[in-house]
């Protein structure tokens, strides 16, 4: 059997997302995830121009010679929005696959490893109370592990911290201000009414969102140590991986990195250095299942474990592909959820659930999502922007 | 002054060209290069939907500035095409502030460093008779330096040889086929002949265009010594550059890489382990001139010198950034130049020349190229692929 | 155009200085610093003797040319007095192109990347109350960034704290008496009172001076961890780039270090370990904007960041030449400034403009600094000494 | 007793000499050697304007403190000039102190470690025959090891090759044009030639006064193995030390480096990762007798030999603490003697001896030098440069 037909939606309902739906010579239908927040034209251009015509006809099982051929046929390999198409093709054979078997994707990575998937949820607030009330909320929700975000005195808007004041630009970048000593002057703090207001037993997580140097990243992941963080997120810029080798050799709270990254390369000196101890790549972004479960693998070797990127600009399928994996995979060891507007979910309607904390795929066979192509139409993209970081001086900072 | 306006163009004018023209409010233009072989409207849209519309109203002078917006700004960090769209809005600022100061490119970059820019052509044939055959041609148009590849025995098509049988097939990439141990046995022998044929003055160069596995290529690079190549390039895949070590461990034949690079991480252990000599980035797929000068800066300090990439898939835009960039770039190494069909030519302009196996940049303000847009409009864009490399297994292979 | 004339002044209006004054074969006029504390009339002859002579006729516009004669024709390279020269005569290069551009210099170096420069200025006392006064008075004046130098109880003198018992001896050096213990003891309560009494917002920042030893400037970080300074500087004698390893894996508190440097090789380990956070080099003893843009360019592949030398040894033309490269560089940090006497103000009246506690380069074309020669003039050069260091048994120590 | 007058002569007696006398209290004379080949006047300032104000009443037997509070005091540390400057101070005060005790300066080091020191003379030809035969006078004289320099085909001029094609440019530096391919090919026929005519016993040298790559130095070295060099020196600029990984990688060729060095730290890297086999660093310019037994003691730990620069660049006095020197020194290799216009040597009429291919030290108080005031002022300074070296685009290469 063979790839018929490609199609390639990009729509905003509710968020942007970009969306790969294959058909074979015998009618079976696949659906990949290639979103890259921002970026979402690029993506949707480089597969209806460039990989599409080139894939009519392509024998459908055949993913990994696909895959390769998608990346070493490309010649300028690596890149966010190469990996991002190659990721909406790649997830879409798989579904297929496992339709054609007639079995939920995670039974064709291995099988069940688990019985279900450790999830954490986004905790924020403009103020430390009101952080903590809402940090009670997804606890109540059953959640078992919170990433915490908190508006910095002094700030006018944080990374993570959903602000009133942020208002409308034209569908132009938003410019925010950064301000990294009294960041690291309040974050202990933070965590340390967090981690006596929620208990001990609960998983607290925090993203310093490549705001930080290494020394300063290192001092605050030491600062940080007596409130037992489940891990401390991105906590500077990594394209020179070497960096992580100071701040691993400061401190013992446990560091993740890699939603920003492509290809196991971005990873590599990070792992066989083992200055990590999660890795953030997600399916969607990181070249899909074929990639991913090799670099997971990798990754066990060093004992590493996984810790996929998942926040809403990931679709819906995205996240499937994930829970799929971190279902079948050994070295598995969370997954972001923030959970989904309830537009997206009728759009796709996946058949993952959250229960007590943890996601569990479906059963149906494949990824376990569809595509409502009309609702979605009813949906136009609409140009968005991550924000702008800069500092006081009006340089520009990484956001 | 700020940015006014920016047009992007994706035509076909004999070969595809992406090019960004931008104009301040006060009315000078600037041009760069966005060209990406293969991924040019994937290019062109990252421009116009996502940082065009950011762009309007930025100071045309603050490219420094400009730059880290385009690169940090963008969350999802490096890449071809990323790195393509900013390179060609950087290179525009660059044209524009060289034309506010009435002076050549070069001038704002340090100054002449040398007289002139030594240029490497494209010698090929489908046998050694053939190549050795054009290779004389070149050095009788006054060529110091020649790249030879020859047809491989056995081979239906080879890299770099372009051969009457590869038929048009409807604008879908041909598929070539390789065998490394047919190739292995036959280039010393393309040497051997060459070097006798064309004698010891001439600077002869070769490229294995990724296709080779470590051993391999240590062994041909050893195999090579007694003919003293100026290098060899591109013998394996390099995004794991760990690999180049066993590589260089093994030879003294200089070696080069760096046309798929993009950013100095690419290149960071290449350059600090000096397992290269020859950085082979281009700026327009590194990011621009503000990129690339840092780049090679930095090389020096490894005693690594520059050989940019540019054969047709730079536009001539790019082609005299380069120039000028070599120009004032004290650890320059020679320069590829396989010429443009009149065509381009003229659609561009440049003036930039060509004289003794030298080339030198002009002496207008700025970059010195135009673009005559009703002639490329005449041209409009039609897809092409590179084509895709298998093994006679039919696995995908390097291209 | 070349160049015509060079002209050094060695004066002493307040400080004693070494300008470099380069006129072109059209009239252009350039400045350069050339300072070296305590050993000027050696640049002066090393520029007037050797390097003068050879210039003449030299293409003011290839800087970059130019630079390499200086410093590869030299064969006997690097070191304070060669680099320091170079300086002089690059800085007063750039001065010209960018007045013959007739913008000023940061545009040359690539625009704007801040609106002004965050600045530090001295504070120091002979005890901490005085010193804490002193402290608030420069906050009085703007400045959000200090450095704190106090008397150490039972020393007679200490560097950075000018003390009336320092008599004049004749044109001779100084013996100051240094005793580590007291000091390591004196120096936390330092803090801990300063930061209690000036608050937690104002950067403090802290010089040892090489006065240390490795394992004393661990202890001393460490002591400090808790008063959050912004760098603490020069701990030790950096000859040894490979000592700052057991500092550096002793500490979270930042390190500086480099205003003695003059060449990206005294700081190449100490840049690619991660050894240090900023680095201190000047335009002036560093070999001038074409190399010190370069090491910058280096430096921010490993995540540090510029903080220039500027105390007074450095003229306002080097001031200048700093401010402009604060403002074009991405990876700026701050900037030293303890103003001139208004005698030097008078002799060079630059534009850069001091407020808020942040520098700002003037708009001029060039470096926008003059040379009152005539007003220099009637300061002829008087010789002076930086102090000599020693322990109380008499033996040299660093200073 | 104390130091009471220092003078410092700057004279042209066939060669510009830097020479230190310095008079103690009670009247006894040192000598020391401050030359600095081209930058003379740079370093007799340096002396006469900074450092002897300060010395005059220092007691003249404490060395090791004088030289502390020259290196350290300096706060400018390292460096030709600097370092040239001190040597002449430390070396005069070694004189006097062996006067003061009666015996020749090697007694004070240790004693003799050996009968006689082996030196290699300076063979040079403008082609293969020319140089066979120059190196056979000096096998006549007595030599045992010559270092063999030849015209290159095609080059106008080279090291080490006094061509009578080098006219006089006014007392302005002589340009020369370099290409390192004719010269890689064509050293290897030399040391065949010179091999074959001058037997298996004599120590062959070679010097490639740093105009090489690593990659190329690689070659090179693997080339000239058949012909077993003593050593292979300078072969690419050293500043960047880590740059000798490679090289060493690739050859059993002995290496040699260090004519340019000035202190310990230039060769930390070199010595410790046994880079090369021998140091050569002269008396000179390395700081003193103080300085440089320090560095060969550190060398020997790595069974790295001492190989001390020693053309006419370093006057007489310099050359004779260097025999001093190697005759003390354990781990003496060879030391280097061009030998000296008659001129000089009646300027300085030193007590050393060549015989049979061996420098002796004479058994005269002291160094065993002085100085003919008269008959050195008969010959005032004349300004001379070093050669600049340029590629054939007239980019600045190493010289």
């Amino acid at each position: 059997m063979f790839i018929e037909k490609i199609d390639v939606f990009c729509t905003s309902p509710g968020r942007t997302f970009v969306t790969v739906r294959i058909t074979t010579s015998d009618g079976v239908v696949g659906y990949g995830d290639s979103t890259l927040n921002g970026r979402e034209q690029a993506v949707a251009t480089y597969l209806r121009d460039h990989l599409v015509p080139m894939l009519i006809g392509h024998e459908d099982g055949a993913i990994e010679s696909c895959w390769q051929l998608l990346y070493r046929g490309v010649y300028w390999r690596r890149g966010a929005i190469t990996m991002a198409a190659i990721a909406g093709i790649d997830m879409a054979l798989w579904d297929i696959k496992a339709k054609r078997a007639n079995i939920p994707l995670y039974q064709l990575l291995g099988g069940r490893s688990r019985t279900g998937c450790l999830a954490y949820g986004h905790a924020f607030g403009k103020d430390i109370p009101n952080l903590v009330e809402h940090a009670h909320g997804l606890l109540e929700q059953g959640f078992k592990a919170v990433r915490l975000q908190a508006g910095i005195p002094g700030h006018d808007s944080n990374y993570g911290v959903p602000l009133p004041n942020q208002v409308d630009q034209g569908n132009l970048p938003v410019t925010e201000y950064w301000d990294t000593p009294s960041y690291l002057r309040f974050i202990p703090e933070v965590f340390s009414a967090a981690r006596s207001e929620l208990g001990e037993e609960v998983h607290l997580l925090h993203d310093s969102h490549h705001r930080l140097r290494p020394i300063e990243a290192a001092r605050l992941a030491q600062d940080l140590e007596p409130y037992r963080l489940f891990w401390l997120e991105d906590c500077v810029p990594a394209e020179n991986q070497e960096v992580y080798r100071l701040i691993r050799s400061k401190t013992v709270t446990p560091l993740a990195v890699g939603e920003v990254f492509n290809t196991v390369w971005d990873a590599q000196t990070l792992v066989t250095e083992q200055l990590i101890d999660y890795l953030r790549m997600s399916i969607t972004h990181g070249g899909g299942i074929t990639a991913m479960r090799k670099i997971f693998d990798f990754a066990s070797i060093y004992q590493v474990r996984s810790g996929i990127h998942g926040p809403e600009d990931v679709s819906p399928i995205g996240m499937a592909a994930a829970i799929h994996l971190d279902t079948a995979l050994h070295n598995f060891g969370i997954q972001e959820y923030s959970g989904y507007q309830s537009l997206s979910m009728d759009v796709f309607t996946p058949d993952f659930t959250f229960e007590s904390g943890m996601l569990f795929p479906g059963e149906a066979p494949g990824l376990g999502v569809s595509y409502d192509e009309e609702l979605a139409n009813a949906y136009p993209y609409e140009r968005s922007y991550l924000p702008i970081n800069r500092l006081r001086d009006g340089s520009v900072h990484d956001w």
